[in-house]
């Protein structure tokens, strides 16, 4: 049967041959997850993700959520979906035991979420939304606050959210008004009104614990005066039973182009006065509080977009095995038997195309699981700092430069189906439908590329991406020594030599007058940093698949590592070259972005 | 007032500045159309594009076209719209005003269209169908199918389609098997399964005149066998009055993604044995007839997908006008005030690529449409050649290349509103989703691209593809001549130079025995084509823009004219070394797309 969703030999290889997970079991930590258990992790996400979330990709899409005086409704069959959701324990997959969570290594995580994700990514929400709040509960809450909260959250009895956009506040998060005035008991009473809000209402839960964003009543203006609350949906008893209605009121949600499954709430806290919530944190250290859940969030976000891809992929090069049409492009004879898609040259450029961005995705997404790993099991500060650094400057790579090029993808999913692509009848077109907001939401991906020029660059003095470009240089060394990828490697080293030129001359820029013109490229710097470490991954899977090929493999792995090389020479040869002339580009500082006057863009 | 769908002083410029249509007035067939005219023609079309085409878009999609039992209805308030298109003439422009056309220059036309497409092309589709289905009639009927049909249907009494895909012929027309069988009396009883009928069945209209591709019995297999016939849904009378059902059934329609207002219908011919057609044309002649009507049909596509982005461009461009989020990046001040984001460097970036791409497109567009008058004119038969072949090698850059662009476009468009532009509160997703279905029909781009390198870059000996890089060349030797515009005109000049080398070696290439490699590089030789083609027109705007600048402009021009210096620096600076990138690319002739094996796609 063909593989749908993700392709399992390449996630394998990912976590057996590249990364080599099951070496982790070596620590006391994640001792339980030998090979043996890994694999059956991701047997058992794939098999629930394939027989439950993809079978109602479509009809939860079509049936949408439904909101009535206050109520919202999920489609009928995520209740199904979710009761095995939880029941398989996959919402706090990494997190601690004694709060019902799996202990899993995150890089194993992954490889489940990109089955979940790829299978039905509008479902996830409502579990990553829960697992967000959680971690926020665990990471920053009082004992009294986790013993309340923290089992049903990571047990799904209960759901979560995060409020923070308001009308007024969304990339400016520093713009928020919502309130929060002490009661006497230690308590605050909220008001405010919060927009898009995921999972901010629905019925797959009795109680959802909402983090909110507020500033307390004469705190600093700005992002400094910014804290982070607690506030059940229904408020919660000491005895845990629940009480009564915490005035939290979902008040209409958006309709919009994709994840119909997922609720957008407009929510209005303390309408009637009677919004309580609890500090979760210090106070006005709410921001930071949100920075550490950032990197996780980002990283989440950069999963749905790949994995909407990496189906995306696997539906297009099955279509195209089977779907026959036209002639092959060098037949002779006139009436020659048209062919399968997949032996044209247009459509095997698309493939191909997908084929590679989808292994670099997921071995850079992976790679990330498994540095935050290494940074749960550093007993060494400066290692610590290394892999967190690495982190940091992946980070935007992760969710912006990814889900970017997830969207195209996607949109070549479409293209290789032609006029069924654009129809309902295929799941290609909801996979770009739902696909576009990863690259809005949690932080638009113009932030993401901001955060890799404004802070990553400059990380640790430059440390972190001087790491960054280490890394890349290790891989490349080893595979000049290899004499079918030694002009690979010359390739990608000529390439990562004019990225190290390129941020160095964009760094200065940044912080120089022209620091405009520095960030009008902060775009294309992401991209051609995504593209350099798209390369790399795939440069670092040729080196294994061509010492793969010298031993004796089977068959079906000969295909495998040759389809390895065929993806870095693809990327090599045919991306890298339009990345260095971006690159160029870069480097030529123009400044007509900066220089053009508002009233010359035209339009009034 | 803001500007909406289209920026009416870059559509006078192209008109009247770059390309003086007032011009064609000279000539005896377009005399009526001075520049008095031509700018009534284009505030009437813009009045009611705005006025009434926009305001029901959304309505439209959301409301959508239903299906009962055999008949198709359209959203609600698209009767009342068509009535005043009716009313004001506007389905046959160009056409001859004895069979109820308008006679207008087709370059003036198109200004009407990119209104018009812009403001609601699903509803346009409805229009464009029955005129290009008209248009088979004039070109090919004979006079008694002229007399029955032509008048209603250039006037919207009737409506019109084209039946041609079938659910094993789509790409491949040549695998059609709809049949065709003589009847004594000189028609032929059709039948078959058509598929991707846009307007196949409506309630618009009480009769639909379907041009169907059929098989007569016993003609050749392949494109060679098909033949063009005329099928009414209702019998038409020899005295014009409507006669008995013509056994034309719809039996479903599409649930897509976008496009909501057109009807994408399956249609069933001759299920009981009762569908008369009568041969339009020759016998054998149907793909040829088609053919002629393809140039027509794939601008107007073109147009349609530039057309989303200019509108998404407008909405992107006056919404960051006034959204005022976050800081400007050079404030001091900790307590600076937000700002719009206009000011913002990444909004900036896709504002100027937004409407650099969006003015090329327009030139080129228009451009096109100036050409087809030009044939009209000529007297001359090498200048007729010369202008149909610069028309023949440009409608595969206006089709393919500027839908794959102006999907980019609508893609930013919703970037710039951020979360809002993912919700159904503004037009922007809709844009989005509508503009994806022009990449694809009307011959995939994939098909665009191999049309360009298969049959056109050799088009009369090379000659036509020669005429381009001389017109693109001229403008360069004008610029050249002008001051601030040198760098430009060098920039441009280096890359036509290059443009002609990647010609001639891919045109070698797709004639020796690595033809797959040449057509593997089929999609990135229309990119850099279609690149060149717009840094060439935005030269050209510049050269002129300049012009009007040394001389004594109002204060408005002035900043009309700063900005298309500006574009055209944005371009020649931003995309040009990007595109001499993919050019490299191309030149390496790199084979992994062609070489992979089947298998090691994965996926299995």
């Amino acid at each position: 049967m063909a593989q749908v969703v993700a392709d399992r030999r390449d996630v394998d290889f990912v976590l057996h041959e590249q990364l080599k997970v099951e070496q982790l079991s070596k620590h006391e930590l994640f001792e339980d997850f030998n090979k043996k258990t890994i694999d059956l992790v991701v047997s058992e996400a794939r098999n629930l993700a394939i027989k439950e979330l993809l079978t109602c990709q479509k009809e939860a899409d079509e049936q949408g959520c439904n909101f009535k005086s206050g109520t919202v409704t999920v489609p009928e069959v995520f209740h199904k979906v979710y009761a095995l959701f939880r029941e398989g324990e996959w919402i706090a997959m990494c997190d601690d035991p004694d709060w019902g969570g799996q202990g899993m290594p995150s890089v194993v995580a992954l490889a489940a979420n990109n089955y979940f994700n790829g299978a039905n990514f509008p479902f996830m929400l409502h579990n990553i939304l829960n697992h967000g709040a959680g971690k926020l509960v665990e990471r920053f809450g009082t004992e009294k606050q986790k013993a309340l909260f923290l089992k049903n959250m990571y047990t799904g009895i209960w759901g979560g959210s995060m409020l923070l956009t308001e009308p007024e506040a969304g990339s400016d998060v520093g713009a928020l008004t919502t309130k929060a005035v002490k009661n006497g008991d230690g308590t605050y009473a909220i008001t405010g009104n919060k927009i898009f809000i995921s999972s901010g209402e629905n019925d797959l839960v009795e109680n959802i614990i909402h983090p909110v964003l507020a500033r307390i009543e004469g705190a600093p203006e700005g992002t400094a005066g910014i804290s982070l609350f607690l506030v059940p949906k229904i408020r919660v008893n000491d005895d845990s039973t629940l009480g009564e209605f915490n005035d939290v009121v979902c008040t209409g949600i958006e309709e919009k182009m994709g994840i119909h499954g997922s609720p957008t709430c407009s929510m209005a806290l303390g309408g009637k006065g009677q919004c309580i919530g609890t500090l979760l944190g210090k106070e006005n250290k709410g921001m930071s509080a949100m920075f550490v859940m950032m990197n996780e969030a980002r990283l989440h976000v950069g999963m749905q977009g790949f994995s909407c891809a990496s189906a995306s992929y696997m539906n297009a090069v099955n279509y195209a095995r089977t779907r026959v049409q036209g002639k092959h492009l060098q037949a002779t004879d006139r009436n020659a038997p048209p062919v399968p898609i997949i032996q044209h040259p247009d459509i095997r450029r698309m493939l191909l195309t997908m084929k590679s961005y989808s292994e670099g995705m997921r071995s850079i997404l992976f790679y990330i699981g498994l540095l935050e790993d290494k940074v749960k099991l550093s007993e060494d500060d400066s290692d610590r700092t290394r892999y967190q650094g690495l982190i940091d400057v992946l980070i935007p790579v992760a969710k912006g430069y990814v889900t970017d090029r997830a969207f195209e993808m996607c949109s070549h999913g479409v293209q290789v189906f032609g006029g069924y692509g654009f129809t309902k009848e295929y799941l290609q077109e909801q996979l770009l439908r739902d696909c576009k907001i990863t690259q809005i939401y949690e932080g638009t991906n113009g932030i993401q590329a901001m955060d890799l020029l404004g802070r990553k660059l400059g990380l640790n003095k430059g440390k972190a991406f001087n790491d960054l470009l280490d890394e890349i240089r290790k891989i490349i060394d080893t595979a000049k020594g290899i004499g079918n990828l030694k002009s690979f490697a010359l390739t990608l080293d000529k390439t990562v030599d004019k990225l190290e030129e390129v941020a160095q001359n964009i760094g200065k820029t940044a912080k120089s007058e022209t620091i405009m013109t520095a960030f009008a490229n902060a775009t294309p710097f992401l991209d051609v940093t995504g593209d350099t470490i798209m390369a790399w991954m795939l440069l670092w899977r040729a080196v294994l698949a061509t010492e793969k090929l010298d031993g004796n493999p089977k068959k079906k792995d000969i295909e495998f590592y040759e389809g390895q090389l065929k993806s870095a020479q693809f990327f090599m040869n045919t991306v890298l070259p339009v990345s260095r002339g971006k690159m160029d580009m870069i480097l030529s500082n123009d400044s007509a972005v900066i220089d053009i006057s508002e009233a010359a863009f035209g339009g009034k």
